[in-house]
């Protein structure tokens, strides 16, 4: 059954700081064979939204907003196969060409062509219809079709475009480098004796803490300053939480009380602020790992003679969402409803202003904008 | 057969910059049940010497100087098993407990106790005699000893004690990210097909490329500024070398003919100046590695958001020595003749001022004192 496509859709577009507006814009269309015109289902709003909208960075002045979305195939060109129209698809953040060396290595993020939805360039995913380009290499089918279109609720993958996605690819490196065979006690230990910080508990950090624990890690430690998150990260069953606006000294106690002063064995930072990597190094234990997800944009707060002292091995970056995005899809529907709860805003797409002003001030925690009964 | 101990011997001690001095001291004696007397028969004059002897870094006035060295037991305290008297034993750069967290994970250079000989409160092996603290975790013995007695030129092992071993620590940390499961390309390919740029082609330089060449690696570029070393790595088998100084776009240009623009797989850097580094960061490809050897004193020359968006892995920090001893000696017996032309100067330990002079003034390139006929 294809649905007719209207000329014309509601959008959400960037204008400025502060400044994002509902407009009448033309329905994308097909350009090239291995594009797919999505109908969104449901588009999430991300906390890196903000960047631009509070003016940190400069942002995409005319693109329509949005990088979490998900929804059915509406179109397709002639080189797409693997998917019909009518199917529930999810979009990764990025597109990515794979054919590059990067992509073909599975280092998608570092793709020669990628960007990111609702960047220059390439429009996002918070309007009616979206153009994606790559398909083949951007879009999932969603599990389960009919369950999910029947239960009228797949909401919840808004978290797996960009949020859980990233937290995953944390908590892998962190996997990657235990196994690291100069790492020798390691081999014989088990996870769930690795110790571990993880600095931020927003969604990517709840979302990794969930990945940790299901890949057996009990032993996670969570840092962050404000008092639900933490409640949040107990629930989800980080072993001690530290709040370091009431209890600066917390992660330092800490070590000294139950890790006999040595430190953790790995850092997951997932702030980017430099007060988070001086956290995340001065807890570290030496020939620890650090698996730093955060975009920092402060200078290192550490030099090259204390990384030597310390042994010192860190892992930075985006996410390699593609490259990942089939087996975390597949942990991710084990655990969806532990996150359900996290979206505590649905809005229509005609109310973005007022959304993101509410989003924008704390009011809510994490917004998806409902396009099942129109924008 | 008990040699008799003589109750003073000559020893190189440390006065201040410029200033060393061989002088009459008392033969150290056993102290703890786990030292060894060691009879030395070959010390080495390692370039970190110079560091405290240039005034760079602040000595330790009034210790016996030397950490690269080897000899006899002459004599061994009575926890001390599986060495006897008349052994020939190499020891490593610093002692280790064998007993704290580090040292049972294989972290040896961060043991609790960890000290290096030379250094404040270790007298170390440039003198006729060297207490050997902890020495069942310190000193390993020569293969083939009757071999070893009988050709008087183990002379070789000298290299094996801190300059083999930290070079070899900066590739097997190559190789253990290399196997990193996320590095997806890497588990089909071979390690020739891999690119590295070795920065540095001093003697822990060009045992690095040794050791890189002994495990497969073949497309290894180095780059120096001394013409000789870069000749040494040639002969070595280096794909590549350029001259930073004559060539300073040598590595770019290289990157751009021979690597698709992309940059190196990984980099071992083993000279630690923030030059050397930036180098690494610029020249390492995206989510490629950064082995750093080099003790730096400099800021780093990369800041937060060049991390995050080059999706960089460095690895800082002294070798465990120790825990990778016995390993590296079986590899190091199979290419230690590549390594003999290194030593161009002997002398006797009571020419040690001379030595030191010669060495500090680039005259020679490696200085070992032969103690087999006496000081």
């Amino acid at each position: 059954m294809v649905s007719q496509i209207p000329e014309t859709m509601k959008a959400v577009v960037f204008h400025g700081p502060f400044d994002v507006q509902v407009e009448d814009r033309a329905t994308p269309k097909i350009q090239k064979p291995d594009d797919v015109i999505l109908k969104v289902h449901y588009s999430g709003l991300c906390g890196t939204d903000l960047h631009a909208y509070r003016g940190h960075i400069k942002g995409p002045v005319g693109t329509i907003v949005g990088h979490e979305f998900l929804g059915a195939v509406a179109e397709k060109g002639d080189a797409v196969t693997g998917f019909d129209v009518g199917d529930l698809v999810l979009s990764s953040f990025t597109i990515q060409c794979g054919e590059c060396w990067y992509c073909k290595h599975g280092y998608t993020g570092q793709c020669r062509l990628t960007n990111t939805f609702g960047k220059i360039g390439l429009d996002g995913g918070q309007a009616e219809y979206v153009r994606i380009p790559h398909a083949q290499n951007t879009i999932i089918k969603l599990p389960e079709q009919e369950v999910t279109a029947a239960a009228q609720d797949a909401s919840v993958y808004v978290l797996m475009a960009d949020i859980f996605i990233t937290g995953y690819y944390g908590v892998k490196k962190i996997m990657d480098f235990l196994k690291i065979p100069a790492a020798k006690g390691f081999a014989a230990q088990s996870f769930k004796d690795v110790t571990i910080l993880q600095i931020g508990a927003g969604p990517v950090g709840l979302c990794a803490l969930r990945s940790l624990r299901y890949f057996g890690f009990t032993r996670v430690v969570v840092v962050d300053s404000i008092p639900t998150r933490l409640a949040e990260a107990e629930r989800l069953g980080a072993v001690a939480t530290v709040n370091f606006k009431t209890d600066p000294d917390g992660v330092k106690h800490y070590i000294e009380q139950k890790l006999d002063g040595l430190g953790f064995d790995a850092v997951l930072e997932v702030v980017g602020a430099s007060s988070a990597l001086k956290t995340a190094f001065d807890s570290v234990r030496a020939n620890g790992f650090i698996s730093s997800l955060g975009m920092g944009h402060e200078p290192l707060p550490f030099d090259a003679l204390q990384c030597y002292l310390k042994n010192i091995n860190i892992s930075f970056g985006r996410c390699h969402g593609w490259a990942l995005f089939a087996e975390a899809l597949e942990i991710f529907e084990t655990m969806k409803d532990d996150f359900k709860h996290f979206i505590d805003h649905k809005a229509r797409l005609t109310d973005a202003r007022e959304a993101f002003d509410l989003f924008d001030k704390h009011k809510v925690g994490k917004v998806v904008f409902d396009l099942t009964n129109g924008a």
